[in-house]
Order: structure tokens, then sequence, then C-alpha cells
């Protein structure tokens, strides 16, 4: 503590993200990265890009993404919000729509990031718990609150809430925000962006972090009702007038325009995952139903810090929790045929 | 406003950029970007890093940029602080160093971002008026407050303040965080970042935008002691763990270590600023001694917002800023030799 410091700054806990090694001959199945590179289209609208032009700022409110993302989910451009990586997205969302008397709601078991927006912003919260099946019960979230968020499918675990309970919780809270953060969503479920316009409580975070293979060019965005946009534009051009640069507004609209690319590599994941979970079953661990890029995962006879750590001696990095119901998970990203093998190979003797 | 809005929401008053006018045609001389492109060495590291490794997250502390930016100002790495272009870095020290008792203090004509940054963060603020020659005073900064920002050169005035000045201020408020925002200062100036190993409360902010000619990539930093680096490190991991991608990373770190191309166009601007000052005085314009990449004028016969209108109808854009004392001036960034040229082309008859 320094007495330069706003009071605030002492009392904040950061969030810790996920090892980024710099030793590159790791399996690294640990940050939910997607195994696959970038659209080829991605790459070639950034090499376009990628000259003196860098001279001048990029747009400031990034029309040519804002319209791709429009057109591909057949929304207008004024529903939909743009910020370097879902993580600043959702700042916004904290300080801007969760600001209330009531406090926010979201699942004891969830992205991890979600209590330090709260520390960030001063916003009080209570966690709900997931049922014993680690699933998100909608009638849980039927109690006074100043907004709810969830990630669908969830974090850590993977699994995946349908549409139709995500509207028994809109109706349940009209006079709140209810943010349905869908990082891992093109994995194996259904987004609600398409119930956004029948609910103006709601708003649909996304990244192209993930299923569009650009976690290294910080890309996230949210849709919902132009009243919830108007309040994070507020928020964004308080802050950083341009938060998106001009390769990344060219290279993340390439991305959503290539609709084939896109679909054969989730495919392609999705398709690795169940034969992972078929492999990981025959090892004898519990593995929970997932919809996303990763799996979660638990051995009844092995202690899941020690199975990590025999990964890691073995060149493979897998993330694991200590916090209260999942010390005994790991999570495990899904990797291509051959990382999963060596996943798979780590494990031998379990 | 919406019931869904956290209430500081509706009384946000936010920035408003210079124009990103979309026709490429136009002499752009509103938002002082650099006339020359980016170093070909920065270009160069981006194109090596534009492959499949984007499916990567970049490192969230940035580590080569950090070592890159602290062996060119001969400071540790641990003294810099980086963000999503300078804007988000002011955002973050608005909000862990400048919320106390006392009012911020900043001049009255000076970047209009900081009144805006309060604005978000709830954060009173006097502005200190420039003496008549448009100068900042040390001797006004004597007063009691909860922090000190000005830029320097200032904007949109172009004139510096010495260092000497720098260290009357800095000497008469060691309770104070003064920071000094200099975004232009390789156009003419010298850094502070020479004394931060002296004043524990001085933080020296800078830009890739201007001397660096990236404004299109979004980089900024913040050298200072480590405990004022540390109060943003713990906001920015708090907010958005990873806000430089993996382009930006190396491309600034690149145009860091370019320091022949940095000095040839730096000289190369500062050259034709000198004689875009000849010239404008020779049409009878007033202007403000410049230490920056752009001049501050007024004619004494003619008014300001009239010859900018004037100037765009010949397709030379330049920035006006309808604010008490300074209505009467115009903003003029350093183009090249040849949009100087259509500069004066387009003034003639004045």
């Amino acid at each position: 503590m320094s007495k330069f410091w706003s009071s605030f700054v002492k009392d904040l806990v950061p969030y810790v993200p996920g090892e980024q090694p710099k030793l590159t001959r790791l399996v690294k199945l640990n940050t939910n990265e997607n195994p696959y590179g970038p659209s080829p289209k991605a790459l070639a609208a950034m090499q376009a890009e990628l000259n003196d032009n860098l001279r001048l700022y990029p747009d400031p409110n990034s029309d040519l993404l804002k319209q791709a993302v429009a057109s591909y989910y057949g929304v207008q451009p004024r529903q939909v919000f743009l910020g370097n990586g879902s993580d600043e997205v959702l700042a916004h969302v904290f300080n801007g729509l969760f600001q209330h008397d009531q406090p926010l709601l979201f699942p004891d078991i969830s992205y991890s990031f979600y209590p330090v927006y709260c520390g960030m912003y001063g916003i009080e919260f209570e966690s709900v718990a997931l049922d014993a099946q680690f699933q998100i019960q909608p009638t849980d979230y039927a109690r006074p609150n100043g907004g709810i968020i969830f990630p669908n499918p969830n974090a850590p675990t993977g699994c995946l809430l349908a549409l139709e309970a995500i509207e028994q919780i809109l109706n349940a809270n009209p006079d709140s925000v209810v943010v349905v953060d869908e990082a891992y969503i093109d994995f194996g479920g259904q987004t609600a962006i398409s119930l956004v316009d029948r609910y103006p409580n709601l708003l649909v975070t996304q990244t192209l972090s993930k299923s569009r293979s650009l976690a290294g060019l910080r890309v996230g965005l949210a849709v919902g009702h132009p009243d919830l946009i108007e309040a994070l534009e507020r928020i964004k051009n308080s802050f950083n007038s341009y938060p998106l640069d001009r390769l990344a507004i060219v290279g993340a609209a390439a991305a959503f325009e290539d609709r084939d690319y896109f679909e054969q590599t989730c495919k392609a994941v999705i398709d690795s995952r169940e034969q992972l979970v078929g492999q990981l079953e025959g090892l004898g661990f519990e593995v929970l139903p997932s919809a996303a890029n990763f799996i979660f995962a638990r051995h009844p006879e092995h202690d899941a810090a020690a199975l990590a750590a025999k990964l890691r001696a073995q060149g493979v990095i897998v993330r694991h929790f200590k916090q209260l119901r999942i010390d005994q998970f790991l999570r495990i990203t899904i990797g291509t045929p051959e990382q999963n093998a060596a996943l798979i190979e780590g494990l031998s003797g379990v």
C-alpha cells in the first residue's frame, strides 16, 4: 500500500489467468485455446492491413466488425458492442449494468473473474450453488437480485443450460439484466442471441478467443437491446475511444465471414472431445457432460493436484483449481488428436 | 436512461475523438497522426507473428515490450506499465491514483479526456488557468490537491514545459502523484523519465500513436516508481488480463528498438513544422511555439470555425475546439511537405 493509491486499490484481489508458458514444446491444454489456427481468410485480411496505414487511428466504432457480427446473427449493428477481449466487455458490463441495490447472482462454480470484477466495482454478490450434478437450476435464480450472470456452457464444468431454462430465468427476472456469457457456446450449444429481440433484459457476451481461434488478437462482443448497448458505449467512450486496433477489426470481421472454416474446426474439436471423453472414461475418470472445448474430469482413486503435477512433469499442462467442491477435478482443453494422445500417454499407469 | 443501467451511467459525458473519415482522399490533419508510416522493422516483426500462433493468448505481462521500453529509457521493467493505448493507461491512472479527498488539478486548456475520466470515476477537479501566453505556471500548482496531471508538450497548444519547471511542481507536491502525459514529447521536448528515480511521486505516460506512427495498433505506457506501477497492475489485472495482443507486443517492441527510423521521422516532422510555421506566419497567423507534431494557430482577421469549414470544403481537415479562450484557434497536425502545401493552398486568399 502506498499513500499515492486510491483507497480501493489495496483491497483488489486480481484475477490469475492460466499460465502462458514461454517454453513452446509443452502440450498446452490449460487455457482453452483452439488447437487449430485462425481462418486463413482472417490472416489474409490482417496481412492486407499490415502497412503504413497503421499510422492512422482505427475506426473508434469498429463499424466493419459490428456489421459482420450483426449479419452473422441477424441483428442490427446497434445491438452489438465490441471490446478488447470479452474480459474487457465483461468489465464494462459489471460497471455499467450491475451496480444496483440488490446483490448480483452467479453460480458458486463459475468463471473466477466474476468476483474480481465485483471487487473492482464494489458490487455485492451472492453465489448460487450448482446442484449435486454441477448443473444450474433456474429456480434458484428466482430471488431478489441486482443482476444475474452465468457462462453457458458453464466454466470450468463445461455443462450446458438449454434455452428453455434461460427463458425461465429471464421471465422470472424482468427487472434485472441477465448476462449469458457464451465464450464456449459454439462447441455444442445454441446461442441465446436468438432471444434478444424478445427479452430487453438479456445480454449475450461472446469472444473470438475460442471457437474463432483468435485469443492472441483480443476481441470480444456483446449482443442485446440497444438500451443495454448504449450503457456499454457510454462507458467505453469515457474510458478508451479506440479499444480495437486496425488489425483486430479486419481479422475478426473476416473470421465471422468465413463460416466454412469455423464450422469445420468446431466439428473437429467436438469430435476430438467425444473421443477423449471415451478414452478418459476407459481409464476410470468421471467426466462431466461437456458442450465446450474442454472437459472437467475427476478420478475416484487419484488426487487431482497430483495428476496435474504428473502430467506437467511429462510436458502436458492442464488446469487445476484449488476451490471447494472442485479441487478433485482437472480442466482439460481439447487439443489436436496428437495432443490428446500425449495427454492419455501422460496418464498411463493411472 | 434505462432502469437496467448503473446510476452513474446517465451522467457520463463521453469523450469525442477527432473525426476518422472513411473517405481516404482527404488531407487528414485533425488527429495528430504521424505522416510517415511505422518503422519497417515494426511491420516486419508483426509480419513474423501473423500466423497460427494467434490461436494462443498473448503474454499477459507483455514482458518483451516492457523490456524494450526499459532498455530504451534505462529503467527497470518493473517501472513500466503497458496498456491498450495511452487512453487506457490514463483511465487506470485516474482510477488508481487520483481518487483522493482533495481535487485533482489540470490546466484549463488541456487534453479534453481528463474531465471525462473524472466523470467516470467520480473525481473532483479544479482546472488551473494557463497564463495569458497559454503557458503552465508551476507556482499555480502549489495548492492543496489530490493529484496533478498535464500534457507536456501541452495539448492542444503544443507548448513545452522545461524539466526544471516540472521539478518545481514535483517538489511542491511530495504527497501527490504528478502525471506528465508525454504523448508528444519526442517532437522537441525532453522526457521526464530521467526524473523517475528521484521522484517517487512522478509518473510519465507515453503513447506509440504519435512519434512511433502506430496509432492503429493501440499501445501506451507509463513509467514511474514500482509502487505507482503496482497500483496500475492491480487494476489492470482486475479488469482485463491481456490488454495487448500478440501483434501489438512485437510491433511496439520493434518500434522501440529501431532508433534510426524513429529519429529520422521525428526530425522530418520537426523540419516540416518549422517550415509550416514560417508559411503560416507569412499569411498573418499567430502560431504558439510548438514542441509537438501539431501547431495551434489563430488569424487576427479570420474566424477559426469559418477557416476550418473553408479548408474542409477543399478536402483538408483540421481540428477546431468550441471552447472558451481557444475558439479562435485551429489545431493543425504536421503532415508531409505535400500535405502541408495542400493546407497552405487551402488557405490561399486569407
